[in-house]
């Protein structure tokens, strides 16, 4: 269980003092882990031992059952990563969803209210920062909710020189991201997943869905959306966690292990660029000297991952290195270069080893 | 491709004129076929010619990747079954829903203002009255839509003496339904699929989903809902076809053909009944003679279908005989009585052979 968040040194965001970032960071841990361990003042020292030592970005991950991926991760089998020693369980006769800050008419909704605000379903594929290459820390789902465009048309829009969104959530978990970019990216605020209520553990009542972005800028336990004209910062972006769009990646899910010679072997798996899309596929089984084009799965939207496949028929026996690498919409194609998740989330390509015959 | 629907002579319906049925039902057809033959009191003799050569209970089944059935089918991949030769694309800009007959405020919808209507999603099983013992004319999906329920409540609700809802659709085809129990199971009027828009061939821009009823009496390209006091009849009630609550199933999914012997063998599918969902699936090895109770997935809800899996460990190789039964919700065990689909709906046990070693 390792503590990736507390690895790297804070790192002051311009027009926020660290003062005060560093105060409101601890209070919020603090009011999440006094729910294990006991409130009050003298505790802080014992909750900081607790989260350095039980919080990380291990998570729950998803392994694809007979190495076939399914387009839709089933509510239960969704990849699980969280910051919070316990998680918050909102009592939905108190939760509020407050819109707020630069926009022309504030409010609040209900659980019940935002039931009747008009929603929409989309397919959105969420990876995890710390997920690293060939790995499963990601999962998609179809999401119910409303956009944050049509929720600000609700409140007369936004107010000029309003530049971000800022998203706090009921464990003191905060996110700011660009305006513009969450209007252009259509950018949801979700309370159901995959035809079901959010379950607690994916945020209920509510959760941000910002695609194109890794999880940690897709909040769960959404109870304020506030419009300013600065970066408020983030408890990972503050961290020094790259926050930029996500990198292309691809994944090898079949075969696995000893493969009988003499037959067609498919070859398959999955691609992810975010909302960038996947534009193609390809195979080398032979260490990259030569590629072959995979058959791509039509996504179920332009935030959902590609599922692929390809009909190998090696020419002799032997062992194999298979290799994926994915070209996203915008047709560039993801980089060889191996980096690993901290800090600025994994790239290279994923490459399975197999023996036929 | 078999003409099921007109192997049955045309029942009478209490309160309805045979005369004013048939008249109906070929004007309704007419207009459909027209579209591929022209139109015109004069080709009424071919339009006939051509529904009872190319319109049928045939559908597009959906088989599963590597014997393992996805919790959710993807919309592409998702059944398919119509009436028609050539299916209605309605043009958004003319389309509109209609709310009208025993309801307190009557009134139209353009599709922009659908969207504005409170929604929820849920997955739903969908399975055609056609769908043979152990067949593949079923699905589940998403879908997002206003409930009956809240519509009706947006028109004041129904008036006394409404006790049916009559469906309408683009291409004439209609469905009438007990109200009490439209809104006992929570039936949706759905615009989106698994987080797309809904596809052209199931139903666009808006579909009935009412679950626990075959999937003819859940009606795609809908117009108009009309609450009325009788039973109007529908294309398929009318010619004697079963329009009771579904049957339940099981389905073996894998192993398929030949098995190694002398490790366990996983045996899977799917059990459905509709609305009252799955309490138990069972598994014979021996023609029934022992049963042994798989293991079950949860549902995604209570009117999706259930996964599910026993773990198999033969004594012996040999070829042998693997049968599955399903208990539904109210504890009422599938009948072993094997029964066709015409016109009641295909019932009995699902038997697979398999030869170990």
């Amino acid at each position: 269980c390792l503590a990736y968040r507390l690895l790297l040194p804070k790192q002051a965001q311009p027009g926020v003092s660290r003062a005060s970032q560093g105060r409101r960071q601890l209070l919020s841990r603090a009011s999440v882990a006094a729910l294990s361990v006991g409130a009050g003042a003298g505790t802080l020292g014992l909750v900081r031992g607790y989260l350095t030592n039980y919080t990380s970005y291990d998570g729950t991950k998803t392994y694809s059952r007979n190495n076939i991926t399914s387009p839709i991760t089933p509510n239960n089998e969704h990849y699980v990563v969280t910051q919070n020693v316990v998680d918050p369980a909102p009592n939905t006769d108190l939760w509020r969803l407050e819109v707020t800050g630069l926009v022309n008419t504030p409010g609040t909704y209900t659980y019940a209210e935002v039931q009747k605000l008009p929603s929409t379903s989309r397919a959105i594929t969420l990876e995890c920062i710390a997920n690293g290459t060939g790995d499963h820390l990601l999962s998609t789902a179809i999401w119910q909710g409303v956009t944050l465009r049509t929720l600000l048309e609700h409140h007369g829009g936004p107010q000029a020189g309003a530049r971000y969104a800022a998203f706090y959530s009921v464990d003191g978990y905060n996110v700011s991201l660009p305006l513009d970019e969450l209007l252009a990216l259509d950018a949801l605020l979700a309370w159901r997943m995959n035809g079901a209520e959010l379950p607690q553990r994916h945020g209920f009542p509510m959760r941000v869905l910002a695609p194109g972005h890794y999880g940690e800028e897709n909040p769960k336990w959404l109870t304020r959306v506030e419009l300013t004209d600065h970066f408020v910062g983030g408890l990972y972006s503050d961290q020094g966690w790259y926050n930029g769009p996500l990198h292309t990646i691809s994944r090898i899910d079949r075969p696995r292990g000893h493969v009988p010679f003499g037959q067609a072997i498919e070859v398959g798996g999955i691609a992810f660029a975010g909302n960038r899309g996947i534009q193609k596929v390809e195979v080398s089984a032979d260490k990259g000297l030569t590629w072959h084009q995979a058959t791509l799965q039509p996504p179920l939207s332009q935030d959902s991952w590609v599922l692929w496949t390809w009909q190998w028929s090696p020419a002799l026996p032997g062992a194999y290195q298979l290799t994926c690498r994915a070209t996203d919409g915008t047709g560039e194609t993801q980089t060889s270069h191996m980096q690993g998740t901290v800090p600025k989330g994994a790239t290279g390509y994923h490459v399975v080893n197999t023996q036929v015959g």
